[in-house]
């Protein structure tokens, strides 16, 4: 395909593209096919000879699109938002087009640069402390990690370095598996399961904090904990706090838990910016970059030295990483923060309309407090008539949930989702959800 | 944004791909900016209100570009490809309307499952035993990685998990931290600084084996490795053999050193698929996501204990993952397997008609045998005057290069990069050298 045939092909793509979009509302939320579904569909081997591209687009809607969960539909309420919007669509294909591989300033000069300014925009606006910004020679800044799983695993994992070389220099004669052996982290029994993952991976103990009756993480129970480990011989070197629990979207008191090392959140979430792009910010950069560092030639550029440039490749776990922040450029720039802010408002605003039609129907109940864009309702009454239901909603497949445990209880979690959802699609998906609860609740009678 | 100006703004965004991409050759392949030169150029938070795409889409030309190495230029010669071509960027952009995160089978069957297929189609096209393949309901199957980074340290951490389990279930008083002490993985001199890496934050001990006149990992020297670490009471558990290092291309003598657990390549090197799509295969997936389990509540489906699934969010590090098989089933189709041959055949003969340039001239040296895509060669002399010949090659900026190290040996590196790249180019590239050459050369002697 030469660069006149991609201009024809990649025009259509950008029909089909706002084709999907505009008509996404009328597609099945959660597709039929059963598991296997795909590979009798295509051929056993990659072809010899090209295809066409009308081939291939065809197959998309033949093949493809019924197997598709459409995250991006206004009846889909699952999981968290992932982000979805032109802007960063847009972005993404100039991304394409450049293709640079900016794990060095010399590997593209402009990937880094932006990508360090863009941390700052959005550093600020989010009111961060003004330490986690890198502009004016400070010793914070952030940067771009594919996801908050990659970004706790770096941060816990800089942390144990750090320990592990300020107690060998105290006592050199210990060995990095006795320290490893006593170190312990800690974060909220709440905390999402990547944060455990992150211990594993880690090779080190990662300890639940009881959360308290709001499913938040309080300093008396993290001192507990920290006292009972001291005093048996460990050492804690490791915290997460979560602000936003992905259960229930509780908050931690970080006020309590004290300040905090590193801030990450996911903009691929809930600000637009098409996955990946998770956000992380640290006070003291020469922790992260200190703590992998490798240095072959066939990387080195003549300013690395200087002390002025950021070689990204030195935050996180891969080597390669792509020109991610031309999509925060855009999506800043053409929603304005005023537009950002209009857009999370108005998921809230759903969210609690949302809870407002269940508090309203005395058959059911709202779990927890909604401060976000979750609301997390059950009926009142046994976990098996909530698993029933859950099981009616997505077999249903008008709209799409998924359930959390709160303690014991199973709990159906309504999340607002899709950048084109409005208070009709609530209103609608509250109408349906009542239904399938009454022919539950009659079930359960008969 | 709405769909209409989406449709609009997507077009000339198409034609500004396409216009960038025929017009590369004309643009300096490595940028003149200094360290800082773009927060100058940008205001320093986010605007209040909207900017207007014509804005944004100026500031490209006018602060971007300026700051980009151009990878995909013909006179690109530096680190190793990456993959670009307009079907991929096609699939990016499905992929980016798509939008679905696929950590589970039912997060976006269709994701899942292209992606198992795909794999299977890419390891029949490599001829890999059939032990790494899914279908047929074997053992063994393939993920797509965000980077050989990733895939290298998920094997460590695998392999780590595996040996720990099997000499606790022997020794159930043998802890985590003393079994992790006695630990050692081995890979060749040569190999990538990413295994060095993974060893660090896996928490073991890697050793690096003395690689032969070849640059090549031999039989003997690791089977004297094991023997002396076993006798010391160590643990030998991982391999990681390189077939193409990045140094010079060299090949680790993979039917001396044994079958290798897993195999991994880069189709977003030299394969077309954009970056990011890391290839990775194993003969059992069992060991892969038995490592690192952990299954929530609110990822948790219907379908995840039937054993018909695969869930691929306990391959990788990462939760979240993008539809990237979309991109070789583009690739794949739209070039066709002999498309893909011819363009990796006329790639290695490039490097080859490079190298025959280079040993006409008595001044130079090929460093180690051409196989590939690169030619590692100097010029006959001290490491001052190859320092010396670099800089001057990459302060013209007409091309590309970055140096290694083989030995004591400072060497320059020409690799095969762009998918434009033509005789022409390399023949004009090799003048250049050879002018540098001669001046470099000149001031020697004076």
């Amino acid at each position: 395909m030469n660069a006149s045939e991609f201009r024809r092909r990649g025009k259509e793509m950008v029909d089909y593209m706002a084709n999907y979009m505009e008509g996404i509302e009328g597609r099945q939320v959660y597709p039929d096919v059963e598991p296997g579904y795909l590979r009798p569909l295509i051929p056993a081997a990659a072809p010899q000879e090209p295809d066409t591209f009308e081939d291939i687009i065809n197959d998309v809607e033949k093949i493809i699109m019924p197997g598709v969960t459409h995250w991006h539909s206004p009846y889909f309420f699952a999981y968290f938002p992932t982000a979805s919007s032109y802007p960063a669509m847009l972005a993404d294909m100039l991304c394409g087009a450049i293709g640079c591989i900016g794990f060095s300033w010399a590997a593209s000069p402009a990937c880094t640069e932006l990508e360090t300014v863009m941390m700052d925009w959005l550093g600020k606006m989010l009111e961060l402390p003004k330490a986690f910004l890198n502009e004016k020679a400070g010793e914070g800044g952030g940067v771009i990690q594919g996801s908050a799983s990659e970004a706790t695993l770096v941060a816990l994992l800089a942390a144990r370095t750090k320990v592990i070389h300020r107690l060998q220099a105290a006592s050199p004669e210990l060995t990095q598996a006795a320290i490893m052996e006593k170190l312990v982290a800690y974060s909220s029994d709440q905390a999402h399961s990547s944060v455990e993952r992150a211990g594993l991976i880690g090779g080190v103990k990662l300890k639940a904090i009881p959360s308290d009756g709001n499913f938040a993480m309080r300093a008396s129970a993290l001192q507990e904990a920290l006292e009972r480990d001291k005093a048996a011989g460990l050492i804690p070197f490791f915290m997460v706090a979560t602000l936003g629990t992905t259960t229930c979207c509780s908050f931690d008191n970080l006020l309590e838990v004290g300040p905090i090392y590193s801030f990450n959140f996911n903009p691929h979430k809930w600000l637009l910016v098409n996955f990946d792009c998770s956000a992380m910010w640290v006070k003291k950069r020469t922790d992260l970059t200190g703590a992998f560092r490798l240095d072959p030639t066939y990387l080195k550029h003549s300013h690395q030295d200087s002390g002025l440039i950021t070689d990204y490749r030195h935050w996180q776990i891969p080597l390669g990483r792509r020109f991610r922040s031309l999509k925060m450029w855009f999506v800043f720039r053409m929603y304005g923060v005023k537009g950002l802010q209009a857009y999370i408002r108005k998921h809230v605003q759903l969210s609690h309309e949302f809870e407002s039609l269940v508090r309203q129907d005395p058959r059911f109940e709202i779990c927890v407090e909604v401060i976000l864009g979750l609301v997390c309702f059950r009926l009142k009454g046994s976990n098996k008539v909530n698993e029933a239901l859950l099981q009616r909603i997505n077999s249903a497949k008008k709209i799409h949930l998924v359930p959390c445990h709160l303690r014991d209880k199973f709990v159906l979690r309504f999340a607002i989702c899709s950048r084109t959802v409005e208070s009709a699609h609530v209103q609608r998906a509250w109408e349906h959800i009542k239904e399938l609860a009454a022919d539950v609740l009659r079930a359960e009678r008969e």
